[in-house]
């Protein structure tokens, strides 16, 4: 992961890009908490060697795996980072192109970078508390 | 519908968040009324519990309802808002995650909340016209 | 092509709109060159009566070509705009949206627009270059 500031102030924006066997969510957790981002917007495109996203299954309250076993372009990565109980985490959605056009999607679980995922982050000068909700098994954002 | 300003300045965004159970175009469209949106730019991620999505036909000049009527990631919703006949209107896109991953897709005609959906919006001091296009069947952006 | 500037500064962003007939990835680069973007995120939503995506082959290291021969709504054009070799060019992944909802998308090769595409450019006072890896047979933003 390398990174660059583009745009200066209480609202800084980055430039974020992985490199080649990088996993995404873990990456961008891990920038998003040594910047100490609290409301910021997430944008990507790139790729993916393997990819797993999830559905959210009401009845068991958690997600269903969905496994992408294959190379992928990123086709958009959309989401938000926000404060949780354990520090800042990103949210994000993907949806993935594969060999023949189709696509496949969910909220990202993981996904490997071939060869690149170039990421915006813009963030702003708020914080966004996400608050786990017991009674859907998810951390939702909490506007009070 | 919640919402907080994160951005302040001409040039202000925020973040919406829905409840479960609300319409998203409608409450996006009642948000963007009574802030007098007038340029701005949305995306979201969130889920539906059900949505209706159309897709053009140049034929009969309308859309196609296209109806999802299953619990659905939003992966990607994006689009703008600009000043219609009737006012600050929301025009937005949306990609929709289904349970084994497969994708559903078109311009947003409804889309019902569940359990949120985290929208940005970033607007601008401009102001843009949606016009309509009687020989499209379409309000268009009019750059004049 | 029209476009206006919507908000000033270092960071000033546009709206671009195509018009019916024009090529989005030709535009969306002559844009980018005469206004000397040299590093931006593009966002988009709209229509197109034909469209090339491209999947990376790995093994060929180069696009496999997907055609796209039908009236589709673009229910994401997302990317970003970097310096190349032979100056300011778009990266564009799309996601299309088809009459029966389907979708299908890649990275975007070309896409003619009808009756509108609706951009947003947010540009940044930075520059990111683009270099050009052998290895990968791709141009890669390049944060040195």
């Amino acid at each position: 992961m390398k990174w660059q500031q583009v745009q200066d102030g209480p609202s800084a924006v980055y430039v974020v890009v992985l490199d080649p066997g990088e996993e995404a969510v873990a990456e961008l957790t891990a920038f998003a908490r040594d910047r100490s981002l609290k409301a910021s917007q997430v944008t990507a495109v790139g790729a993916f060697s393997e990819a797993v996203v999830g559905w959210f299954d009401r009845d068991s309250g958690d997600y269903r795996n969905i496994p992408v076993g294959e190379q992928c372009e990123v086709l958009s990565l959309i989401g938000d980072i926000a404060v949780a109980d354990d520090g800042p985490a990103p949210h994000l959605h993907a949806v993935l192109g594969l060999s023949d056009g189709s696509t496949r999607g969910g909220h990202l679980l993981s996904g490997r970078v071939w060869p690149t995922l170039e990421v915006v982050v813009r963030d702003s000068p708020a914080e966004l508390a996400r608050t786990h909700r017991p009674e859907i098994g998810l951390a939702l954002i909490d506007l009070g």
